[in-house]
């Protein structure tokens, strides 16, 4: 389809004006969906992407699981913020009756990534929030899974329509041209986008060259340090070891989430005993070509350096070798630029530290990530590591490993640039959903030109925060 | 101040990791101090922007009020969003303790608008808001008010020192070269600006620009639609005509919530009673002599026209005449940009309306704006005539004027562009606050690194969503 008629079709749907109980009906269809087609899905997944079936049959739960807590996110309601105040004359200037509550944006593109088939793509995170709040949505295929992404646009728009919900609120557009002409047609009013930082920026500006301006929100990469404590690598430097190496090398890596630089005590036992998680780390090979050959070119670059020392384990072509590049704290600090550049497949830096102090400096040459992490010993105070970390970070992870990005109500995925483009929102959990709204008010308006989420009594029955049920005291009113 | 020095000091200031509680007491502090320094405030004031003492006066105490209001919101929490999640092994992926809040973004930057020396200034909106949330604001003082800016500057510097907030949590600069150099400083984190859209767009596009994007709120120009219904034009045409000059003309009509353009019934009586009511408008100064050439210009572009009406108050240099433009719906709908374009000051157009039909095409070219106002009969259903205006504006006002912005929970001030840059977001009312947060989520984090509003039981008394509170059969787990 042409992205104008993909975008016609959108504005033209009337989605935005039909109910949140229908739409989570047609949320938990669509979960139904393509939770039924697992085994085809899955086997064409396979093909294009290289994942394990094991890991895109897990990949379909969580697809379906997305689907319905958005669903649910719908349904509660809680999302719209619906708040009430009432008249008061007294005040400077008079308070009127206001209500306010949030609605949908209009038409969203979401830009699908490649290294979720499912989870982050065609009917992915975006997709499911956007509908969820009321957006119908117009998906940029991505090229490393075509058939992937056909099949499951197919699938939806059957399903869709079979369930009732308007004609042209969901499309699929796929190519380089339509990706460029989508984010500058008038008709869409949002962006969601997960890649790389140099496509997402460059959508990114596009987004904001347009005559009017909309919303970008783009989740990039991230290096996601982790901090092991002298307690912790002491402690238990084995299950350490197997935890990163499990967390780094999974599925080659190819995760926005992935560890990509740990820091751990000089001379300590877990260096060792990551070199022997290593050797037994499966190889694997990498969603595309390009990303297969980006991520040798990434590798080598830390060849020959004679501050480095680089761990390998066995691969054969067309597989990505997993790969631990070691260095001390002071080369590191000397010259942190290129141990922060992602490296995306299953490569992991470990940077050697000399007490706080150097780990303290290191600390501050960091750039922000999606993530930070903290392995930490039994019952060890590490306020002051997580106060030097969670500036950089838009989830601090004790004692586990960043990757597998839990679906949740308190979920955050996102940190400032540059590991997104719009560092004041989400791209997963419940509060994804916020991207794609924007407040309305309503002032003296009669019951029936209110919405029943903000009509007298609540009868659609949402939480809702309403003046007199705050503490007047507390809230001067003159 | 230099931007280098005003910048460095509000990032060293620490002012993020204050408490919400002593932020509540630095805001009624400043609340205190300027409602304390009133008087010669208001004579500053009044020399620098023409404006009267009495708006002025009103005007402190709009501020006060505003300043004590972020202090409530502030002390209530419920702001930060607070969620929780109880672990889940079950789900796939597997869900940790996850606990979510938002926190400060850092320093901001606030670009001070000119109508508003007060409530929209140094110690406005914007700087009342970020700094509630816990960010350091550094102002870019307008030039049409240097000395009322230097004031409050001084006083607020003053009232913050001797009320114990951080040394360089707030600073004025000044200069056009400054803020240019404001925003692109790669210390400021995020900006709020009120004024043009010229001059919102230029700063929007070097946000966009700079290394690492930030978000840019500007709240731009609006032409606040008002449609007068035919039932209300019957029954009470002089009421609206008196009113309706009263808010456009009021302070020289230099709110960007001045209805610009109203729809009226052909042939209705309510025209006269316009006319009648205008001659009885007073004349006023506007802020600048640029303002009062622009709008001299603006004017002007509609005179020699066939297709026009122009009527004018009398006035004297260097007053501007409040100015009414009429015509009809044909002239508007063949080509409606001349009176789509915002004339900053007291100048108003109608548009005589033939039936329903003209309306409704008429309203389908308009831009979004901050405001659209019905004013209708006396039990007069209007929902499809709401349901048209809704998605072009940010507040829908029944039976009054869209000047006087309530300072609220429920207010939403803000559009899609050309009313703000960023359409998802307010800045006036509680969610004003919003702008200036990020999230973040701790997953599994022990109990003393978390901040106390996300501690077990609640230390902090806050609005919290728990996942306990939620209903399970409802928030799909698996």
């Amino acid at each position: 389809m042409s992205v104008d008629d993909a975008v016609a079709r959108a504005t033209a749907s009337g989605f935005e004006g039909t109910g949140r109980e229908d739409r989570a009906r047609w949320l938990e269809a669509l979960a139904e969906a393509i939770a039924g087609d697992r085994a085809e899905l899955v086997r064409l997944a396979a093909a294009e992407t290289h994942l394990s079936e094991a890991r895109l049959d897990g990949e379909i739960t969580r697809t379906d699981s997305q689907l319905r807590f958005f669903a649910g996110v719908a349904r509660d309601g809680g999302y719209l913020e619906a708040t009430l105040d009432a008249p008061d004359p007294t005040t400077t200037p008079p308070r009127p009756d206001l209500r306010r509550m949030l609605r949908p944006l209009g038409a969203v593109a979401v830009y699908a990534a490649s290294n979720f088939p499912f989870a982050f793509s065609v009917l992915g995170n975006d997709t499911a929030s956007a509908l969820a709040a009321g957006c119908p949505v117009i998906v940029k295929g991505h090229p490393g899974h075509p058939e992937t992404s056909r099949r499951t646009a197919a699938l939806a728009e059957r399903t869709l329509a079979a369930a009732g919900a308007p004609d042209g609120c969901f499309g699929l557009v796929e190519g380089m041209d339509a990706g460029v002409a989508l984010v500058q047609h008038p008709g869409v009013a949002a962006v969601g986008f997960t890649g790389s930082e140099r496509g997402g920026r460059a959508l990114f500006e596009l987004a904001a060259a347009r005559e009017r301006p909309i919303p970008f929100y783009g989740e990039l990469g991230s290096i996601n340090p982790v901090v092991v404590t002298e307690s912790a690598a002491r402690e238990r430097p084995d299950e350490i070891a197997t935890g990163l190496v499990g967390s780094f090398t999974r599925d080659a890596g190819q995760f926005c989430t992935k560890p990509g630089l740990v820091f751990i005590p000089a001379g300590a036992r877990i260096e060792d005993a990551v070199a022997t998680a290593l050797m037994a780390a499966p190889s694997q090979q990498q969603l595309t070509e390009g990303m297969t050959s980006a991520f040798a070119a990434g590798a080598a670059s830390f060849a020959g350096r004679s501050d480095v020392q680089i761990l390998n384990a066995a691969a054969e072509a067309p597989d990505s070798a997993p790969t631990v590049v070691i260095t001390d704290g002071e080369a590191f600090t000397t010259d942190p630029e290129p141990f922060l550049t992602e490296c995306f497949g299953p490569l992991t830096v470990l940077v050697r530290y000399l007490g706080d102090e150097e780990l303290q400096r290191a600390i501050g040459s960091l750039d922000p990530s999606l993530t930070a992490t903290i392995l930490r010993g039994q019952g060890e105070d590490v306020t002051a590591l997580a106060a030097a970390l969670a500036p950089l970070a838009g989830r601090l992870v004790f004692d586990g490993w960043p990757t597998g990005v839990a679906i949740a109500w308190a979920q955050h995925h996102g940190g400032a640039w540059p590991a997104t483009t719009a560092s004041v929102h989400s791209s997963v959990g419940a509060s994804a959903i916020r991207r794609f709204l924007t407040p309305i008010a309503y002032q003296d308006a009669p019951q029936a030109v209110l919405p029943p989420e903000l009509r007298d009594h609540n009868p659609a029955n949402i939480p809702r925060r309403e003046a007199s049920s705050t503490d007047a005291s507390r809230v001067p009113r003159d």
